[in-house]
């Protein structure tokens, strides 16, 4: 099966909704686990690795939540297949540098991924629309019991699950939201609020994880730590961070409304006209205006525009993505052109945003 | 006559427009003439002043071509008024700060304009659409010649008409033309252009002339000598500048879009969605930003998008004519939203911009 067979089919609005996606993007619960009798992959030699993956990818390609899914090793993806999956949040930027000896497995929709060889012997996820960890957390625990039927898990009785970073040792799982934050970044509060998230435990990163800039407003909620509590106790304690910033969110938006309702028409509006009117668009740009046409259809201000066309859009305007719609590299200008010819056809039968009705 | 009603009729855009219209906006001759018998304005009391108007405000009333003219002196009339003809050109801001013993006398087209006890105590000006100098320069001797008929010129066999500055002795003569360079400005020539153009002794001016920034794209050029030439000489002498300078702006376009055409057509596409979208523009915005538009309808880049729209909206943005607009004082940002809103509304029937058919 090749990969851009597999990535073609357009996203379906109604597939990629969830509760709370006007806030809450994403959901992720991820699981790292190792084996015993083979070193970690970050130490093992490349024979050792590929041996390992020989031994593990049959036993994820078995499992039934993984029937009829994508299953590659990464020297048998170029280097343009590898950015796509990246931008997809399938695999991080690091397996992406892989080749011979590491795999990657996921599943038509997308919704559940393993990565083989990156970092541990096993990274597994589970990612839905919206705010649904405790279903996440049930489907990746179900697949990890799944796994363990089949392979030996390295596991002790003091530390728990063993891992290559002993930050993640104990119950080795990230549980993590992604967050559209316009109204904390317009009010300028968003600074004080990661601040505060940070000092209960949790980490905030941008859109494609450590390292990363928030750009379109997009903030990475996840636990920092691993160890002395539960996965359920984990996963509940995430939902409870991301419900209080769901609550700071609207609140922060409410008060804009009041005090500044010019100011954010006005940037979704001039959003919309620059989106849909450019002839040379940068990544960066796409994101923030699309972040704020996000907040537009939040706000009822557009006919017939809907959020899963903006949450597309975010991921085709992509580098890589982008380049696979072109035969033929191309240059980061050709791409600023090509990624406005694309947000101006996309865009071209949405109508001007009006006012909210209660404006 | 009321100012209001005098000015409320919009622009027809046939009646304004003229030759080389696309990069010529407008053509003035102004002329500066003085009683014998009557202090200059700038040194003579109050008293004088008033006694010099009523002796020439009639002399001009009863001309033929100011038939049915707005006459008023300048005490009766506000500032908001005041401040609404120095952004349509028909007096100088310096006129505007005047109040009894000052006056001013204009047609209905508004091609004919006197200001009386401004620097001098006639300033004639005769203004019309395109590049119509000659045509301007036969109007206003014509008015001159009238005048002279009602009125004693302080004029000197030595010096010729005598002015109150120095630097209008002679002809007391000043031709100029306003041009539409976005050319010449975005492709970075424009300050080599005004340092040759200013050497061969002629001066560059912004939008609403001495000491103004160039807001728009739009610049005044007019001749600084009045001694030494006929008043023919000058206003040819004008013309053959005005003439390079739209062969310089021509081919500053065709190489623009030979060379960056995707940033061209970008900031033309940028202008029309910001401007038909924004809830918050200042003024200078809106002239830069219309001043693109200008440029997309010269590529005929837009269906249904009139030149002279885009010139009515230069001057309707305009603080004063937007404070027109509306009952009660509005404060600066109260202005830049109304501002886009009648923006919005102008441009609300008109269609995005589309490549132009050679592109």
């Amino acid at each position: 099966m090749k990969l851009a067979d597999f990535l073609s089919s357009p996203f379906d609005a109604g597939e990629r909704s969830g509760p709370e996606d006007r806030i809450v993007m994403s959901s992720r619960i991820r699981l790292a686990r190792n084996l015993t009798g083979h070193s970690f992959p970050t130490w093992a030699k490349k024979n050792d690795r590929v041996k390992a993956l020989e031994h593990i990818r049959p036993a994820v390609e078995s499992l039934p939540q993984l029937d009829g899914a994508f299953s590659s090793s990464l020297d048998e993806l170029n280097s343009m297949e590898k950015q796509t999956l990246v931008e997809r949040h399938l695999i991080s930027r690091e397996h992406a540098a892989k080749g011979a000896g590491s795999g990657v497995v996921f599943n038509q929709d997308e919704s559940i991924c393993v990565m083989i060889n990156e970092e541990d012997h096993l990274r597994m996820q589970v990612l839905k629309p919206g705010l649904q960890l405790a279903e996440a957390w049930a489907d990746v625990d179900a697949l990890d019991s799944a796994l363990e039927g089949k392979l030996d898990y390295a596991f002790s009785d003091e530390f728990g699950y063993l891992t290559a970073c002993p930050t993640n040792l104990g119950t080795a799982i990230r549980v993590s939201a992604m967050l559209h934050l316009p109204g904390l970044v317009l009010s300028e509060q968003i600074t004080q609020i990661i601040n505060s998230v940070t000092k209960l435990g949790h980490a905030v990163r941008g859109l494609y994880g450590e390292g990363t800039e928030a750009h379109g407003h997009v903030f990475q909620v996840s636990n920092q730590m691993t160890l002395g509590e539960s996965e359920p106790q984990l996963v509940e304690r995430l939902g409870k961070v991301v419900q209080q910033l769901i609550e700071h969110e609207e609140n922060a938006r409410a008060t804009l409304l009041e005090s500044k309702a010019s100011t954010v028409y006005d940037q979704i509006g001039r959003a919309y006209g620059t989106l849909s009117n450019a002839h040379v668009v940068a990544s960066k740009e796409a994101m923030n205006l699309l972040s704020l046409l996000r907040l537009g259809v939040d706000l009822e201000m557009f006919n017939g525009l809907d959020r899963g066309v903006i949450d597309e859009l975010f991921l085709f305007t992509q580098p890589a993505h982008l380049q696979n719609q072109h035969s033929g590299k191309l240059g980061a200008e050709e791409r600023d052109v090509l990624r406005a010819k694309m947000l101006r056809s996309r865009l071209k039968k949405v109508k001007r945003p009006h006012l909210p009705k209660n404006a």
